[in-house]
C-alpha cells in the first residue's frame, strides 16, 4: 500500500523558519533543542552552544508552566520555570513568526488553567455500533486499530504530541470513557501500550490518563463486587495503580464515566458518586495522580410520558448535593450544558452551583452534533461564550474565573488531514488556546490558524474568515430552532429528525404541537430548571420575555405566534433562520469555490473541503425543508413570504 | 454446552400413534416407508409386507402431486401417483388421526399450486447490519453461522425438510435475496454445501433453489460484464447452472432480486428485466430449472418532496409493459401488496395486470412489520383475504385463481421453537396449507395446527383461539391506522416511529398535517395508482366513499373528522381503536395467564410466550400512546371519551 501523507496541520515546516534560519542557543537538553536543532537543520540557522545567539532558550526561576518571551535589539530571549514551559514559549515563538525578533515589550504568558486535557473517545476494539472511535468522524484510532496496538504509527502519534504541545494541551486522557471489555484491560495486562504512548507524550509535556471501569475490580480482579467501601476493593485499586506508577511514574490519572447510559458506578452499592471518586482518589493521591469523574448522569430510561422528570435537571440535582464531599484530588467533569452537547444550550448550572468542589469544563471538539466534520462548524464562538458566560451577572466571575480545568473531547483520528474536515483542525486549535487563555477572541484564534496553516495572503484569509468565523451560527440556524435542540436522527446524530428522539427514552423532546414548541423549565409552571441557576438568570430564564431568543425554547413552550425579542413572530423566526442558514452555506461553498488555491492549499485539501462543503449544502437544505415543512405542517401557518415549503 | 432441545411443532411423537400403533403396508421404498417404520417402532404396529393391513401405502397412475385415501371398514389405502405425492398422503393422514380409519368417503386432494415455495432469507456471513438472517426473528441460521455451513445441524435439517414436506412445501430458496458476496460463492465453489442439503430436502419432495446474484458473471466468473445480451455472459451462466445440474440433476432454479434497493441488475446495460430473466431461464429450463424473478423494484432514493412519485405505482409500472415477453419458464414474484408487506395494504394491482406471465404470489411469514415474532400475529386471515380477493369483482376469479404459486419468507431459524414465538410456528404451517388449499379457513387451519401442536382440550383450544383468532386485526388496530402504513422505527421496523419514514427517501410518507392524513392516490387528483386497477376495484379506490375503511389512507387524503364508512370519525377512529387493540392484547396476556397449562404445555413454551405476551402489552401500549399523542398534537381533536393521551 501506498503511504499515505498526513497533512502537517499548524506546523508546516515554513512556520519554522524565523527560529530554524537563527543562530539559537538552548541552555536545556530535551524536546526544545531537539525541536530547534531541526528547524536549523531545514531552514539553514544553528543551534549552537556559545557564541552570540539571535535566540535564546533558558530555564529561570519563575512559578509554573507559563514563560516569558523577552524581545532586545539583539537577540529574544524565551525563559520558564520548566521545560514544558520552555516548550510553550518555543510555540509561543513559532506563533510570532518574525515578529518575535522585532523588539518588543516581554511578553508573559501563563496558562488559565493548570491541566488543559483532550479526552478521547478511541475504542481499542471496534465496537458493533460505535466503531473505532466513538463520536470519531476523522477515521480510525491513532492508537489502536482492530484489537490491536499500532505499533506502525509511532512516528504519527509523535507528531500529534507536538501538534497538540503546540497549543498547550498537557493531558490525554487515551481511550474511550464507555469503557468496554478489552479497553479495561489497558489498565492492567495491557498496560505495555499504555507505557509507550506516555513516553511519547512525556516528551511534550503531556501526561496520559486512562478511562477506567468501574467495575474493573470485578472485571480484570475477579472480586464479586466493586462497592467502593470494601476494603479488597480499595486494596485492588490501590495495587493496581501503584502497578501502572511504577511503569508510569508521571500517569495523570483515572477518568470515570460512572452510574450513567448504563456504566457500572457505585449506585449499586448504595454509595454516592463522592464514595467511588474518593475511593479511587485515595489510591491515586500518594503517586500525584487525579480522579476526573463526569457528572453527566441522567435516567436514559425515561418515560417520554413523564413531564415531570427533566434531564437537564439531572446533573444539578444529582451533584449538587455533593458539593464539598469530594476529595480535592477529584475533578467533577461538567459538559458546558445542561442536556448534551448541543449547537445551543445555556450553560449548565452546576457549573455555579458547587464552589466547594473543583471543576472541569468540558467542551466537545468533537462535531458529534454539529455537523460530523462534514459540515464546517467553527465552535470557538460557543466556546468563547460559555467560558465569558458569568452566572452570577455582570459583577460575577466568568465560567473561565469560576472552573479549575478545561477539557475537550478529541476530532482527531488517522484521518490524512487529522480530523476529516480539513477545516475541523481550527477547532482542535482553538481549544487548546482557549484553554490557554480563555479571553482570546474566536476571531484572533482562527486569525493565528490560518496564518500558520496556510500561510494566508489577505484575499484567502478574508476567505477563510468568511467561510468559517460565523459558521457555528450558520449551523445553528439551519438546525434546531432556538434552543430547543434533539432533532437530530437518532443513532447516529447526523441529519435531520424532527421527531427523532419525541417519544424516546432518552429525555430529549420538544413538545411541538399544533398551538407551540418548546419545553417549561420554569418555575412557576414546568419544571424548575430556570431556579438552579443563581440570580439574575434564575429570573432572566424564568421570564418568557427576557429568555434570550436564542435560548427560548429551550426554557419556555409558546405559541408559534410568540412574538421573540427580535420582533418576529416564533414560526416566522423558524422559516427565515432555515432559508437564511442555506443561503449562508451556499455562500460559503460559492466562495470557497471562487479560492484559486495554487500554491496556498493542496489539491487534496481544495478538493476535500469542496466536496465537504457539497455535503453540507445538501444536509443544509435537507434540515431546512424537514424543519419547515414539519412546523407548516404543525402550525397552518404560511411563510410570510411564501418561499417553498413542502 | 448441553444439548438444545428442540421442540417438534405439530409433529409430536404422539400424531403418529394412530399409523404408528397400526399394521401398515408401504408398497414404495424411500421417505414413506422409513417415516411409517420410525412410527411403528414408537407405538407398537408394524411395517409389514404382506398380510393383512390396516393402512396401505401405493403407487396409482393419477396425476401429479395429489393423493387420495380410501377408507374402506377394513383398511384405508393412501394412493399417488409419486413419491412426493404419497408423503403428502401420509401426512394427510397423520392430521386425519384416528379419523383416517374411520369408514368415509374417498378423500382427494390436489395442490392448487404445483409449487409452493419458502425463501429463506440466510446469510452464510453474519452481515453487519442485517445479521445472519435478514429479518429473521428466529435466531441464527439452520445452515449456516458465522461464516461457516453447519455440518453438526444435518439432523435438525432433515427435521426442518420433514415439517415442510407435512404442510405440503416442495421447493426451498436456501439464501437471502440480498446476495452478498461470500453468499455468491454457493452457486461456485460452495455449491458442496447447496449438494448436502438438496441431499436431505430431496427425500421429503423439496427442491432446492438459490438466490443468485445478476452481477455473479463478474464476482465469481471474472468477466467485465454482467450485461444479459454478452454472449460470454450468457455462456458463463450456461456453463456455471450446468455444473449446478452435474452435482443437483433436480435443482429447482434461481431467485433473483435485481434493480432493487442497491441490488445488480439489466438496468446497468440498457437491458430489461425480461432481457435478465429470460437470459438465465435459457440456461436452466434446459435441465428443469425456473428463474423467479421479483417484482420487488421501485426508487429508493426518491426525494421525499416529490409528491409525484408514487412507490406503490413501481411494480406495475415497472414490470406491465413487459407482459408476455418473459420466458415461460420465469416466474414473476410479487408482494402481495404494492408497497412492503405492512399488516394491510390494498392486494397488488400488478397481481391483476399480467395475463401473459406466470406470477408467484409472495407472502411474508417473517414477521418483519408484524411484531417480530415478539407479538402474536397469526397471519392466515390476511393470506385468506389475499387469496379470495378478486380483482375483476365478485363474478371475477380469486387472486388464488389468478397466480401460478405461492412464495413465501421463512419465518424459522436454529431457536428450540423454530420460529421464536412459540405461537409463530401456526403462521408457516397455515402458509404451506394455504399454499396447497386457498380455499381452507384460517380458523379450521388453526384449529387442525392446535390439535397436531398441542393435543388441545376444548378449554385450551377455546383459549388459543380466543388469543390467535383475531390477532393479526389486533396488531393493525394499535399499530399504523387506517393502512396508512410504515409508521414503524427505521432500520429495525419494530415499535412505533410515526413521523419515521416521513422524511426519508423509501418512498413511504402518510401526508399527515394539522389538518389531515393519507396519501391521495386517486386518478382525479392524485398519483393515478386507483387506477392501475381493473373495474370495479378501480372506481371503487377512486371513491372517497366507497374505499373500504381499512384502506381509506392508503388511498385517499382526508380531514381528521371524515365520517368513515363506519360513521366514526377518522381522528375517533385513531383513539377507539389503538385503545382497543391494546385492551385486546392485554385480554391476550390475561388469557394466556389463566391457562392451566400443565401436561399440555411445556414449561419452557408456557414461560416463553408469557414472557413474550408482557413484550407484546408494553410495545402495544407504546403503539397506542405515541400515535394518540401525535395525532392529538397534531390535529388538537381531542378523544371524545377523554381517555388518557400525552
Amino acid at each position: 500500500m501506498a503511504t499515505v501523507s498526513v497533512h502537517p496541520a499548524w506546523l508546516p515546516t515554513d512556520v519554522w523558519r524565523p527560529i530554524g534560519s537563527r543562530r539559537v542557543r538552548v541552555d536545556v537538553s530535551g524536546t526544545v533543542r531537539e525541536e530547534v536543532r531541526a528547524a536549523c537543520a531545514n531552514h539553514g540557522g544553528a543551534l549552537i552552544t556559545s557564541g552570540h545567539a539571535d535566540l535564546i532558550f533558558a530555564l529561570d526561576s519563575a512559578d509554573g508552566d507559563g514563560y516569558a518571551i523577552t524581545r532586545e535589539p539583539h537577540a529574544t530571549t524565551v525563559t520558564s520555570a520548566t521545560h514544558a514551559g520552555l516548550l510553550h514559549g518555543l510555540f509561543a515563538t513559532v506563533r510570532l513568526g518574525e515578529a518575535a525578533f522585532t523588539p518588543a515589550p516581554p511578553l508573559r504568558s501563563r496558562p488559565a488553567f493548570a491541566r488543559r486535557m483532550l479526552d478521547h473517545w478511541d475504542n481499542v476494539d471496534v465496537h458493533p455500533v460505535m466503531g473505532q472511535v466513538e463520536r470519531g468522524y476523522a477515521g480510525g484510532s491513532l492508537f489502536w486499530r482492530a484489537g490491536e496496538f499500532r505499533h506502525d504509527q509511532l512516528p504519527r502519534i509523535r507528531d500529534y504530541a507536538r501538534l497538540l504541545a503546540s497549543i498547550g494541551i498537557n493531558a490525554v486522557a487515551l481511550n474511550n470513557v464507555n469503557v468496554h471489555t478489552t479497553e479495561a484491560h489497558l489498565l492492567t495486562d495491557r498496560l505495555d501500550e499504555i507505557v509507550l504512548l506516555s513516553e511519547i507524550f512525556r516528551g511534550y509535556g503531556i501526561r496520559v490518563h486512562l478511562a477506567v471501569t468501574f467495575a474493573a475490580p470485578m472485571l480484570l480482579g475477579g472480586l464479586d463486587t466493586a462497592d467502593p467501601l470494601d476494603p479488597a476493593v480499595r486494596a485492588w485499586w490501590e495495587v493496581t495503580l501503584a502497578q501502572v506508577y511504577e511503569r508510569i511514574p508521571d500517569f495523570g490519572g483515572v477518568l470515570v464515566k460512572a452510574d450513567s447510559e448504563g456504566r457500572p458506578g457505585p449506585f449499586a452499592y448504595g454509595r454516592t458518586h463522592a464514595d467511588g471518586a474518593n475511593m479511587l482518589a485515595a489510591a491515586l493521591a500518594p503517586h500525584g495522580g487525579v480522579v476526573h469523574w463526569r457528572a453527566f448522569v441522567y435516567n436514559h430510561r425515561q418515560d417520554w410520558r413523564d413531564r415531570g422528570t427533566d434531564r437537564a435537571r439531572a446533573a444539578y440535582d444529582h451533584f449538587t448535593p455533593l458539593d464539598g464531599a469530594f476529595a480535592d484530588t477529584v475533578i467533577l467533569q461538567v459538559k458546558h450544558g445542561p442536556m448534551d452537547f448541543q449547537p445551543r444550550e445555556p450553560v449548565s448550572p452546576v457549573l455555579a452551583a458547587m464552589p466547594g468542589t473543583r471543576l472541569a469544563l468540558e467542551l466537545q471538539v468533537t462535531q458529534e452534533y454539529t455537523g460530523q466534520q462534514k459540515h464546517v462548524c467553527y465552535l470557538a464562538p460557543m466556546w468563547a461564550e460559555v467560558l465569558g458566560f458569568r452566572p452570577r451577572g455582570a459583577e460575577g466571575a466568568t465560567i473561565a474565573g469560576t472552573v479549575a480545568e478545561a477539557v475537550a473531547v478529541a476530532n482527531t483520528g488517522d484521518d490524512p488531514f487529522w480530523t476529516g474536515h480539513p477545516l475541523a483542525q481550527a477547532n482542535l486549535y482553538a481549544f487548546g488556546r482557549l484553554a490557554w487563555d480563555p479571553t482570546l477572541t474566536p476571531a484572533a484564534i482562527l486569525d493565528e490558524w490560518l496564518g500558520l496553516t496556510f500561510d494566508a495572503g489577505d484575499g484567502l484569509r478574508a476567505a477563510f474568515h468568511a467561510i468559517m468565523g460565523e459558521s457555528w451560527r450558520t449551523y445553528e440556524r439551519y438546525t434546531a430552532p432556538l434552543g430547543v435542540g434533539f432533532m437530530v436522527r437518532p443513532g447516529h446524530h447526523y441529519g435531520p429528525d424532527v421527531d427523532g428522539y419525541e417519544y424516546t427514552p432518552w429525555g430529549t423532546y420538544h413538545f411541538a404541537d399544533r398551538d407551540g414548541v418548546g419545553v417549561d423549565r420554569t418555575v412557576a409552571s414546568g419544571t424548575g430548571f430556570a431556579g438552579c441557576y443563581p440570580y439574575p438568570w434564575s429570573e432572566v430564564f424564568e421570564s418568557v420575555t427576557d429568555t434570550p431568543d436564542e435560548l427560548l425554547l429551550f426554557l419556555h413552550h409558546v405559541p408559534y405566534t410568540h412574538r421573540l425579542r427580535s420582533g418576529r413572530t416564533v414560526i416566522q423566526h423558524i422559516y427565515d433562520t432555515h432559508f437564511a442558514g442555506v443561503a449562508e452555506v451556499e455562500r460559503m461553498r460559492d466562495l470557497w469555490r471562487g479560492l484559486k488555491p495554487a500554491g496556498l492549499l493542496t489539491p487534496e485539501l481544495y478538493a476535500r473541503v469542496g466536496e465537504l462543503l457539497d455535503e453540507q449544502v445538501r444536509c443544509a437544505g435537507e434540515w431546512r425543508d424537514q424543519v419547515n415543512s414539519y412546523f407548516l405542517r404543525k402550525s397552518g401557518i404560511a411563510d410570510n413570504r411564501r418561499r417553498p415549503i413542502h
